[in-house]
Formats: C-alpha cells, sequence, structure tokens
C-alpha cells in the first residue's frame, strides 16, 4: 500500500478545518476558565494498570498497548481523560476543598466509536471535585450548554437521566451479569418488545417496572409520570426529584431519557446528554461520577463532562478566514519594519518569494504592501 | 506499583504550567499565522511504513508501535510531525506554488532524548515548500526567531551549519557506514582527539579536513577561514556562500557550528540551531530538508524547524494568573446575569457553592460581587 495511505478513521485535518478547530479549542478553554476551571494537561500515555479500573472490559478493548522501552512494562494510550484528571486530583493537588479542573487533549480508541466516528477525537472537558450537592452537577451542565453556545452550536437539545434509576430497580434480585447486559442493551436500544420477551424471565414487579423503564422519554412530563410509576422505590423517587431541580434551574429546556445508559460505566448520579438533529450519537456527555477517583485511593465528590471537538466542528460552517496583505519581497529596511508592525498588530503578511509573484494566494489577500513616495503603504487587492 | 505512577519521563501537567503553555502555544501558531503559514492537524498514529522511511534507524527505535485492530498491520506513534507535513503537502494540498503550513500538538518517543527530557513533548513548527532560493530559509529562520521572542525568550544565540559540508568531503571515498557513522559521532561531540586518531585510517585530504571540520565553530570569521580551507572544494565553498548570505539577512547575531550534525537525519541544506544557557540541547532546529517528501512521490524544496514548547515553558518565569472575581451561588437572576456579563467580558468569575464560602480559592480573587441597595456590585477583595 502507498506510503501516504492514513488507517481507516484516522485522517490528516487540513488547513481550514484546522484553523476551526484550533479557535473552538480556544472559545471552550477560555469559556471555562471564565467559570473558574484551572487548565491541566494529562499525558497520552500510562501504564495500562492506571487508565484500566476493569481488565476486559470495553475501555481494555478500546485501548492501544504499547511495551515500555524502559521498564518492560505495558503502556496504553488515553481513551478518556476523565479518570486522569481525578488522579490529578487525588494525588498531584490534594487540596481538601472544591476544585475545577479542565482539559483540552486528543484520545484515541483502537475502533471508532460509531460508523463515521474519527479513531483519533480531541477530547474537550471540565471536572469539579469536592461538592456532593447538586449546585456542581448544575454548574457542570452550564458550562457545557455555554460552551456549545461560545461555539456557535444554536440547534441543540439536552436529555436528563440518572444512573442511579437501574441499580435501584435491581438491587436485592441476583441477576447474571449477563442477563444485567442484556437488560442494560434492551434500555440503551429502547427495545421494548426486547424487553417484554426478558420481562418473561424475571420476578414482578421487576418486569413491569423495567418494561416502564425502556419507556421513560419525552418531555419533562416524563419525570411526574416515573414518580407515580417508581413510587415504591425511595432512590428513584430521590433521583427523580434531582433531575427535576437540575431541570428547574438550567435555563434551556430540557427532555428526559430515563433509559439512556450509553458513555462511560463511571456515572453514579445525575447525568446529561446534548444531541443535536444531524447525528443520532450524542455531542456532550456528562454527570455525577462520585467512584472515579476511588482506584487513586481518593473518592471525592466529581462531576464533569466531556465532548468531541472534532465531532462539533464537522456540524458548524467554517467561519471566512481572516484576510491577509500581500507583501513584496526585499531587503529593504522600511518594507521589514512595516511588516514586522503589521504582524505585530495581528495581521498575516504573506511575502512573495521571488519568481512566485503571480502564483495564486493560499491566504485570501485583499490588501497589498506597495512603495509610493518612499513609503511602504497598503492598498485594495483584486481578489481572485 | 500504585495506581497513580506515571511511567518514567512522562509527567502530568500541573495548573500554573498548563496555562502558561497553552498561552505559548496559542502565540506560536498566531505568530505563524502573522506569516501566512496555515495551521493543519496530522494524527497522533499512522502506519509504521509511512512514518518510517528507513527500519532500523534511529527513529525506528525511537518509536512506540501497535496493532490496528481494524487492519492487522502495524501503528506507530508520531515522534516528529515534519515528515507527516511533507505529505500533506505532496497528496493532500498538492499545490504548484508556495505552500506554508504550521502544526502544535504531541510526538511521543520511545526513549528520552536526554536524561530530563520528557517522552511526550509538544512540537511547535513551521514549514514551506516550493521555493529552492534561500529567502525560504531566511523566513524560516525568522519565524523561528520570532516565535521565540514572541514567548518572551531574550537571551539565546542562533548557530548556523550546513548538511552537505561533510557529503561533500566524503564524496569519492567509498567509506563503511560504520566509519562514516564514527565520523559523524566525532564530529558531534567535537572530539578532536578522536578525530585525529581516525585519520590515522583515512586519505589525505579528507583527513587533514575532517580534522579541520571539527574545529569550524565560533564566531561569524570561521566562515571565512573554512573558505580557505575548504577551497579545493566547491559544493563546500558554495554551502558557506549560502551561509554567509543568511546571516548577513537574518538581522540576529549567529555562530558558525559547521561540525553540527545532530537532530533528525533528512537536512539537506543550510541548518540553525538555537541555544539557550540553560541547557546544551538546541531548543530549535530548522533548515533545509528538499528529500523529506520523495518517500511521499513528490519532491518538492522545502525549509522548516520545529520546537518543544514543554522546553520552553520550562525556561521561561510562569507569568501570574489573572486576577479572578468571586461570586456567591444563589438563585437570584440578577446575580445570574450580572455573572454572565462579567464572563462575556473575559472575566473569570468563581462561585462558591454552598458550605464552601470559606475555602482558600485555587485562583487568586481579588475582587468579588455582594448586593448592595438590590444591585450586584464588585468590591476589592483582601487576598489571602
Amino acid at each position: 500500500m502507498a506510503a501516504w495511505v492514513l488507517p481507516d478513521h484516522i485522517a490528516d485535518v487540513l488547513p481550514s478545518e484546522a484553523r476551526h478547530i484550533e479557535e473552538l479549542r480556544r472559545l471552550c478553554l477560555d469559556t471555562a476558565r471564565g467559570f473558574g476551571y484551572e487548565l491541566v494537561m494529562p499525558p497520552l500515555l500510562e501504564h495500562v494498570d492506571s487508565l484500566l479500573s476493569a481488565p476486559g472490559s470495553q475501555q481494555d478493548l478500546q485501548t492501544f498497548k504499547m511495551v515500555d522501552q524502559l521498564s518492560g512494562r505495558s503502556l496504553g494510550l488515553r481513551i478518556d481523560t476523565t479518570p486522569q484528571v481525578a488522579r490529578i486530583d487525588a494525588h498531584l493537588l490534594n487540596r481538601s476543598g472544591v476544585t475545577r479542573l479542565c482539559y483540552c487533549g486528543p484520545v484515541v480508541h483502537t475502533l471508532p466509536a460509531s460508523p463515521y466516528a474519527t479513531r483519533e477525537p480531541l477530547q474537550f472537558g471540565a471536572e469539579i471535585y469536592g461538592h456532593t450537592g447538586l449546585e456542581a452537577d448544575l454548574e457542570i451542565l452550564q458550562l457545557a450548554l455555554q460552551s456549545l453556545r461560545t461555539a456557535g452550536l444554536a440547534d441543540f437539545h439536552v436529555d436528563l437521566s440518572d444512573a442511579r434509576i437501574l441499580p435501584a430497580l435491581l438491587k436485592g434480585h441476583a441477576l447474571s451479569p449477563e442477563l444485567s447486559a442484556t437488560i442494560s442493551d434492551a434500555l440503551s436500544h429502547k427495545n421494548v418488545s426486547g424487553m417484554r420477551e426478558l420481562g418473561k424471565h424475571l420476578p414482578q414487579p421487576l418486569a413491569k417496572a423495567l418494561q416502564t423503564l425502556v419507556q421513560m422519554y419525552g418531555d419533562i412530563s416524563v419525570l411526574a409520570q416515573a414518580r407515580q410509576e417508581f413510587s415504591q422505590w425511595p432512590e428513584v423517587v430521590h433521583a427523580l426529584d434531582q433531575l427535576e431541580w437540575l431541570a428547574s434551574h438550567v435555563k434551556h429546556p430540557v427532555s428526559i431519557d430515563l433509559a439512556d445508559l450509553r458513555g462511560f460505566a463511571y456515572y453514579s448520579g445525575p447525568r446529561f446528554s446534548v444531541f443535536v438533529p444531524e447525528t443520532s450519537d450524542a455531542l456532550a456527555r456528562g454527570g455525577r461520577y462520585d467512584e472515579v477517583g476511588a482506584v487513586f485511593g481518593r473518592k471525592r465528590p466529581a462531576a464533569g463532562f466531556s465532548m468531541d471537538i472534532k465531532a462539533l466542528v464537522s456540524l458548524l460552517a467554517h467561519p471566512q478566514p481572516q484576510a491577509a496583505i500581500r507583501a513584496p519581497w526585499g531587503e529593504d529596511e522600511a518594507l521589514s519594519q512595516t511588516i514586522a508592525q503589521l504582524r505585530s498588530q495581528g495581521h498575516t503578511v504573506v511575502c512573495m518569494l521571488p519568481g512566485h509573484e503571480s502564483e495564486v494566494d493560499e491566504f485570501h489577500c485583499d490588501r497589498e504592501l506597495f512603495e509610493h513616495q518612499g513609503k511602504w503603504t497598503l492598498r485594495p487587492l483584486k481578489t481572485n
């Protein structure tokens, strides 16, 4: 195969898209800083033992493995930055109070998450540690939505769910891991008939509760319905109360999808997913995951979200590139100074190297520097 | 070993340093854009065949390898972005005229480049394709120096060298690869006595020329000396002419080190290295490498440079963080609006979540929002 063929689901990002990704990266990180989130940069590579809390899991299959020449140990490429940030909170910062952290960097997956997904997303996210109350969940949700708005996304909707509902329903039933997985799968795919079939092997009232749960999505009124249906399960009612509080405080219309279990397995409380009409994959996911630092020996209350900037960029029209200035190449000191000054003011000045004066610019040059009565001046340029 | 221990020469970047790295990343990319360099983002992973033109080489040893689950082929993590950018120029853009490209992203090395180096540098660089003349070499050198100045580095010096000198001297002598490598090594380490020893196995005038070359470093007057010593080798004289032209045009004091052969092997003409007093490793390297696109079937004139932003940051004092504003948590609509407005103006506003009001801030908060006669106003905050 030719040397320039890239692996499937791996791509170069060319100028117009790269510039847009860079702009969104800056906007997202600046939005997080505005909320008081400090930037951290965990490494791309870690010991596999640190990256994976569950060998043989979905995460394990998603992780590229390498051998460390320095130690002989097995290293992995991160598939998600959240556990790394939890490690930083637990061991490096080790603060007792509220800690707010954000990050933006590549993650790598052995297999694409969906038929059109890249295997190298650019993950942006934020995490808040040390606060148990819903105010932390709300702040994370507000930051996620503000990041999307700042990026220029207008048409998106938010689904709320809660990771505690299914475990509360299953509590006391010793189900096999296979059966649990089949139940989760039926919920994720909203497979009503499949769930009815499964119900034949389950005791009542669990069978009925799961058949109800798989249909518990829609507008905010779903919460009231669910409250009636699940009134026997106080933990579910508590989760529904929390979702109602979040929905009433977020100042953005939300819908409810209590069957949504997709994304990473570490969620332990309220969850949210942001969707756009163009795709069925969530653009951003977040919520509470108090257990995520446990593997590092310091379990702290935690909530956070993440999104792929590359997926976000694919939904937006690329902005027009900033127009540039064309300048001749020359050894004239006054020319050099004029060019340096324009660049220091934020202008792009492209020098036409000798012999290339008639080439079409890669930049959109709408002005040019020319010498007039011994002074270098800007004049408009006819555009191609 | 505990789950939070990172591999050697791999580290988390904590907030104060991460913020500084992010600032320099933006400054460097914006400087390159000011010169008309378009951003590209090649992938972290490629087929090993694409990344490595020479199996068994130093690059091969430096490259982490993985198996692609989709194809069964061998993938590698990039150790250097330059060949990838050459591929983009050759196959994706495929322009006939001058193309200017820049990039900034992580590269990964199996072994650290020096005893204190990270195995995950953040490589920033720029490349110009399609122009054979020295104007391209000069522009790349000027962009490298302007990037360092913009980053706040004041005390650095520039060494010029040329990759054609040693091959010109060795031409016509069928030396074994081992002997050639020993000669390169003696030059790189400025090993005068070692070179004298080697000379015993080499014909005159090559032996004398190499003993001269190993001592050809110092101020700009070295060029005149070299011109006398190497007058028999027209290709060397031509290289010296080009270095003299570059030295006279760069508007920064330069020194000469004709024995410098370190860095990647792809250089094919004038080269430069930027040094700081704090370390003996070059902070930035660049020059001409017309051969770099050959493996992709399209050899174009090319010059470029790269540097590690993490190494650059380690030389500079971190700037003071921007002061922030402390705000109470509350459901008051006027408070929410005031906070949103301050954030949209670029301020950092940290909400004190209920129960955490007395905690020391991670951010340096020097003002706070308080309610006065029904209006939310800023007042100075006594700092800790």
